[in-house]
Formats: C-alpha cells, structure tokens, sequence
C-alpha cells in the first residue's frame, strides 16, 4: 500500500471532516485534522448538523460525553452522510464502561450506516457482543481473540472495524491489516484515541477502500508519534511534537518506518 | 497609534471579558485573554448570563458550535451588555455555511446591539448579504472588493467591521486600518481566529474608539505571532510560543514590526 | 507525612476519577489525571453519572460554565458517589460572582454529601457566608482571617476545605495544613485551580485521610509546577512542562522542596 500517496491526497484535497464529538478532546480532534492539511468542522445542533454533513466529505461520531438528545443529533447527521454516501465513522469510546453508552452505540448503528467502528480493546468487544466491562474510558484485557471479534462485527454490521491497541487491527470483509507502529507515550496523554478516530476519518475521505484508509491513517499518525516520542522530555512536549511531527510527515519517514502487515 | 498604550492599559486595569464561545476553542479564548494580563470568564447559563456581563467590560460571542437554546442566552447577555454600556464582539464564525448560522446572527444583530463583527472573508461578507459559502468554518474567496464589503455592513448596522485574512480589515464609518502582521502558521492551526475576537474583545474593554481598539489588538496578537514563528518548528510548538511571545510582548516589539495602515 | 507515598500508591493503584467539570478546562482536568498515573473519565449525562460514579473511586465536581441541568447530574453523580462511600470534591469556581451559582452550591452541599469544598479565597469565603464579591472567577481580597474562614466552613459543612492562593490552606475539624509551594506563573495560566481540584480528588482516591490527602496533591501539583518553571520561557512553555514535570515528578523532588507545615 502506498501510505504517502493517501496522506498526499489529503493535503491537496483538504476535504472537510464534520465532527459529532465529546468536549474533552474536541479541540484536539479538530487540530489533528488540520495539521494533516485538511479541513475540520465541529457542529452539533440538531438543525443544522444536516446541512453541514451535506457539505463535509466524512463525518466522525465520538460518544465520549454524550447525551441521549446529542445522539439524535449524531443520527441526523449520519443519515445525511449515509444519503451523500460520504463515510461515516463511529468511535464507541467509554462503550462497555455504562448501559447508556452501549445502547447509543447500539441505536446509530442500529439505525443509520456507520462505515468504520473504531474503539480499544473491551469497547469493540462490548459492541461485538462480548461481556466485557470498560473502565471508564480505559481498554481492559480481553481473553477472545481481537482479530476474531473484528471480524465478526465486521461481518455482522457489514464495515470496517478498527481495535486500537499496541498493534491495531483493522478489519473487514476480505482482509485485514495490523498496525505495529506507535509508542507507550500515547497511552500517558488524553486525547490519542479520539485523535485517531479523526485521522481514520480524513484518510477515509479521500481513499474509498476504507480499511486501506484507516490501516495507511493510523500507520501516518503513528509514525508521527514515534518521531514526537523521541524529542519528547515527558507527555507535554510529546503532545506538541505530535502535531509538528505530523504536519511536517514525510515519505522517507513513513517507508523507513512503516510497520504494517496486511493478510 | 500608540498601540502599546492600549496593551498596556490592558495589563494594568486586567479587565473583565465575558465570554459566551464555542467549545472546541473556549480553552484557547480564555488563555488568550488571560496571558495578554486580563480576565476571561466563560459563562451561558441563561439563568446567570445577564448579571455576568454587568460584572464584565466587554462581551465576546462566538456562534462556531451553536444551538438555539445557546443563542438565547447570548441574546440575553448581549442585552445586558447594551444595557451596561459594554462593548458586544461577535464573531460570525461558520456564518455562510448553514442557514441556521446565518439565521441566528441576524436574531443577534437585529435583536440586540453588537459593535464588533469579526470572521473571515467569506463568512462576513455573507451577514453583508452577498451570496457566498462558507467551507465550514473555512474561508471562500470574496469576487467583491472586502473593503467595500466591510465598510458597507459598518454603515448598515453602525458597528464596526472586522474582516480577518492574510490582511485585516478593520472598518467603520468615517475610517479604516488595514492590519499586515501575522504569519501563514496562524492558518494551520486551530484557534487563531476565535483568539483574535477575544482578543479584540480585550482591547475594545479599554479603549472607546473601536476601529482602533481592534486594529491593536489585531496587530499585537500578530506580531507575536511573528515572534512565535520564529521560534516553532511546526504548528504544535507554534501555538504555545505564541501565548509566550503575547505575554511577554513589549513596545519595542510592536514598534519595530507593526504593519498598519489608517485611512 | 510521607507526600510521595501517596503519589506512589495513585501510580500503582491508577484510580478511576469521575469528572463533572467545566467545558473551559475539561482537557486539562483529564489530562492531569492522566499524567499523575491514574484514570480520568468524563460523563454527565444524567442518564448515566450514577453508574459511572459507581465504577469510580473519587467524584470531582466543577461549577465553572454551569446550568441548572447540568447541576441536576452533579446531584445525581454525587449521592451515587455517597452511596458507594467515595470522596466527592467540589470546586466552588466562580461562587461570589452569580446568584445562580451560589445557589447552586448550596444546593449542592444541602441534598448531597461533599467530602471535600475547594476554591479560591473569595469563591470559598462566599460559600462560608461571607458578603465577598467573586471577580468572574479570579479570586478578591478577603479581609477576614482567611483559616478561620476555612475551619468554620469545615465544621458547619463536616468536610475538608481547601482554599488556594499563594499559601494553600487545607482544614478540617481538628488540623489543617499550609501548603506553600507553586509559583506565580500559575496565576497567569487558565486551567491551574480546575487543575488543582482534579489531582485533590485524584489523591482522595487511595488516601482516606482526606485533609493529607488534598495537601499532598496540592503539595507534589505545586512542586512540579515549580519544575516547570524554571525551564520555561512563558505560559505557554509553562504548561506543557507541567505536565512533563508532574509525569517525572520523584521523592527527592519533592523532598527537596516540599513547603508544607501541619498545625
């Protein structure tokens, strides 16, 4: 796959990211979405989130601080994405973690299209079916095997489905990727995940095999933080050197240190 | 000019600058204010807007991520606000790209009294009446000349009109300035723009003359923004230089950068 | 008092810290959390608040940007946290400046059980009773004996108080503590009290003694803080290295500098 070549067209296409997403992360959500060269958008009034999606070319729904009336809107703006055809990506975060979070997860994906379900460990695991509990926003171990749950929600719902962990997996009819880049500083800050569900969202807005996108996303935005890490004297300056690093992401950076595999 | 004057008077009197913004920004729009050595509170609770803003010397509303319940409490501060004699910032923000933006700027402006509209181009020369598109909270090229554009909407509603972009256009009846300061940097990241009404927001609680006001602040946010730049190596360490070059603006700074023309 | 055991026993033990907090700070409180080693997770949705504070280990409250409905969910949030015995913290932000916040304090302290009242001089002076005028949400001189105001609002409301300034007074019925560490570059950042009220609760967590614990957390947030700022070059720089300082903080850190008196 040629990583670069995505990453590329993003920065010439600048395609517009219409987020839903929880207030925790929302700045960092938009920010990533810049520095990748494209262009972020943040609107969640049940009267205009139509309209908005209308204009977008992906749409990112993150359940992290939600409430029931935020999720109508969240459904209003997914059908219209659903209508324009432009994808849709659903981060179940804190899925697993309280009997709300799971029955919303349950609802858009029950009633609109979703293109990508991404989430960590136990919050795929919790939307697959399995009876695992989050704590709070945070993975737990689960004993099934990952790629076995990807799949099979990936089959059930008929998307892609990305577990974020020490290597990712994304998966979907057909194939599957890991993705072995990273490091340990991402798990120290807030934000990495939700950040991710936003890159996974603007690789998806310019390449139409998804799971290639979110695999070649995931890979950039993590290739990114290996070079951040290594400046970094703690989780503030690797936060900064994150977003430089991915603003300035290069090819030779990413073939040198690309580590994904694809079966 | 004497634009150090104003930032001084800033720094001694620390004015009180209330806020009712959007959420992706908000933390950006009060620390903003804060290093420039005033006060920002954030507030929208209908319920307590109207008495904050009569403890306030300026009032900053920013519709980016608005619902009509959050109009309705703007509606009332800015009431509030006309009734102390305060000054009312409104930043258009995504103004262009929805009809509920549109709809719900021209209840602010035809409801209450704002005496500073701020957004880029194409979002203010859509409250103007052209017919233009906002690329969600991203600017459109104008075909028409901004000036008049800006000094028309100034003559509508008897405010002054701010127009942001590679240069500033701050105009109201009887003069205008154009600001040159600033740098490319200030594109990509998320929040110069919301920054940039608080900040106007700031220097207009200290000094009466509006148009000059916001001319200063403009230029002042901007020429540290030059000195930031200087210093950043992407746009991560970009934005946390520019609260450490604002904070620590000084006379000769500004003096030996500043890029304003009256006429 | 053995400061770094505590802090040991957070990075061992990484409890859960529920959060309803204000849209201004929300990424700093979780992200402080975070970096001390434990878990932050965010929800006020009223519909879910009781089953999240009964996953967490401590509760922390924040009436910074507050509305009536909101408030609702604190109350919920915190008689599940009563019933399930954890610590609920309380910051008072911006109590003094509106009626409907003082209202809702006592509300809040009247229909559930607060373990721990933080604020600054003015905000906590209010809510002791006394006829202070809050400035939006920076602290006014009080003139009354700042302990006396801290130990009988201990003893009216049975609970710790934590006033924050220059020397943090930390009370409960029968002791009280000064914690004089930090720097004056905190006040010239947004974020550092919220901040504050999130590493209290986070130290509440694994220590039951909860007037050592809020002078520990105070103690090692305000030792980093001093950290920090001998690298930094503003506020900008400030923050981020605060949080490398708070992630890297050691015993002999805070051995060293430690200013701490038990009385």
């Amino acid at each position: 796959m040629e990583i670069y070549k995505i990453l590329e067209k993003v920065r010439k296409e600048k395609p517009l990211i219409h987020h839903l997403t929880n207030w925790v992360t929302i700045y960092d959500c938009a920010n990533i979405v810049k520095v990748l060269g494209a262009s972020p958008v943040m609107a969640h009034s049940k009267e205009e989130v139509a309209e908005m999606a209308g204009l977008a070319s992906a749409l990112v729904l993150n359940i992290g601080t939600l409430t029931p009336e935020f999720v109508e809107a969240m459904k209003i703006a997914s059908k219209a994405a659903n209508k324009k055809g432009i994808p849709v990506v659903l981060d179940v975060c804190g899925a697993g973690a309280t009997k709300l979070r799971d029955q919303k997860c349950f609802e858009i994906l029950n009633e609109t299209r979703v293109d990508i379900i991404k989430g960590n460990t136990s919050e795929v695991a919790r939307i697959a079916g399995e009876e695992v509990h989050t704590r709070g926003v945070d993975a737990v171990e689960v004993e099934k095997n990952l790629l076995d749950i990807a799949k099979h929600l990936a089959e059930t719902r008929n998307c892609a489905v990305v577990i974020t962990g020490k290597e990712d997996i994304v998966a979907a009819n057909g194939g599957h990727y890991f993705v072995k880049n990273g490091c340990e500083m991402m798990a120290h800050i807030v934000g990495t995940g939700c950040m991710a569900a936003s890159v996974i969202g603007t690789f998806a807005a310019v390449e139409k095999d998804l799971v290639k996108a979110a695999a070649a996303g995931l890979c950039c935005f993590e290739v990114a933080a290996e070079i951040a890490d290594e400046k970094s004297s703690g989780p503030g300056s690797f936060k900064l050197n994150l977003y430089d690093a991915v603003f300035k992401l290069d090819r030779k950076q990413i073939d040198e240190r690309k580590s994904i595999s694809e079966e």
